[in-house]
């Protein structure tokens, strides 16, 4: 059975203070929702319209499309809403390549570049304190499950970046041409910055190099790419590189 | 002065039937407005919060916070919202390289498609009937201006396909390797698919070759990139033979 307390729960997890005060986010759609039971994320509560999907799973409930509606974050809801308990970063590996984001602010680009960042072979995202929540409903649905196997840690960036002996890169718009660097990069950190500002002038300090991507338009427009695209774009090329 | 005639038209112009119906379409925030009055598209008419912006425009009306609140399409409305002419697409230039898009549905992953494309020089994207509208104001947010300067122009594709000599290249999960096509491309045509089932069998027939991004990560996930990322690894790496 669904309580009032239940739908009054898993509305309150849309909001980043209720999903880490109960420890708890929500994942809809099969395909999310089976990625995350494969993964070391630990199941609370699946609510499903037809069970015998995951008929293995014990925490489950059956309920009708009109009560999902009412629950689910989506307009357009699919069939499963799974509630997963929140669980701590692991270490962060510094002999991999790490992507770093200052301040990231659309759910949907973080979401974007942690699936972008799994394509990639890339183990560990970090994120500055005020960065998006990786558990907020929009970036695990853009991540595409990917949420699940990317290590996100969120840590105070400027302490660490000032902390770490691994080299630094910064994207930004007036770095060297990643078409230039010709060394393949296996470890080190590349920093991305805010969307409207790119990498703040603290941080942009602490950078051994920055790396841009070239504009073959001379007119000035677009100011500047996605920045989940750039994060694209950048991995594309490093990684040929170490082929 | 802004009648509730005005207030009913604007807001019907977040449908597609009522752009096309009357010809207009919305632009919001000072920059992306200023990137549309330097092109060839035509004003009809400006609504400002601060009039001393565009101080040279003659069809400006000023409008209060609470009003611009009223008839503006975004959450944090930015003081500027502008009604633009629609214009028919230039004739397609068959000499440079161009991106088509079938059954293209998301209108953020379209705006960021038209971003990217101009930053690679990219002067003509066409885009299946079937597809989002462009100047749907998501897409012409996302864009951030680059749909002023892109020709975009929506056709049968397989017919346009199958009548064209250019060649084409599916961009695809089963293709060669973007890392191993070794020559540059001044012209031909890369069609992507729609974001969930990819470039419809009938298209794909119709390619010359195909070309995949390669992931770097053995266990098969995540199951693809999302599509804006995918234009701009695939064109990243495309450019760069060009240089």
């Amino acid at each position: 059975m669904v309580t009032k307390k239940d739908i009054k729960f898993i509305n309150s997890l849309k909001h980043k203070k209720f999903r880490h005060l109960n420890s708890s986010f929500i994942v809809e759609g099969k395909k999310s929702i089976a990625e995350f039971l494969d993964s070391d994320y630990e199941l609370i509560k699946l609510f499903s319209v037809d069970c015998s999907i995951f008929n293995k799973i014990k925490n489950q409930i059956k309920i009708d499309k009109s009560l999902l509606r009412k629950i689910s974050f989506l307009i357009n809801p699919d069939d499963h809403l799974a509630i997963f308990k929140l669980s701590d970063a692991k270490p962060i590996d510094n002999n991999n390549l790490i992507i770093a984001l200052e301040s990231i602010r659309d759910p949907g680009n973080l979401g974007t570049i942690i699936r972008t960042c799994e394509w990639f072979g890339i183990k560990d995202i970090i994120c500055s304190m005020n960065s998006v929540d990786c558990y907020s409903p929009k970036v695990i649905q853009s991540a595409m499950g990917s949420v699940s196997r990317v290590n996100i840690t969120y840590l105070d960036l400027d302490t660490y970046l000032k902390s770490t002996k691994t080299i630094k890169i910064g994207a930004s718009l007036n770095g060297k041409s990643i078409y230039q660097h010709n060394k393949s990069l296996d470890n080190g950190i590349i920093v991305f910055g805010n969307e409207a500002n790119g990498i703040s002038s603290g941080l942009f300090k602490l950078m051994d190099f920055n790396l841009s991507i070239p504009r073959f338009q001379n007119n000035n427009f677009p100011e500047s790419l996605n920045l989940a695209s750039s994060v694209g774009i950048i991995l594309g090329e490093i990684k040929r590189k170490s082929i």
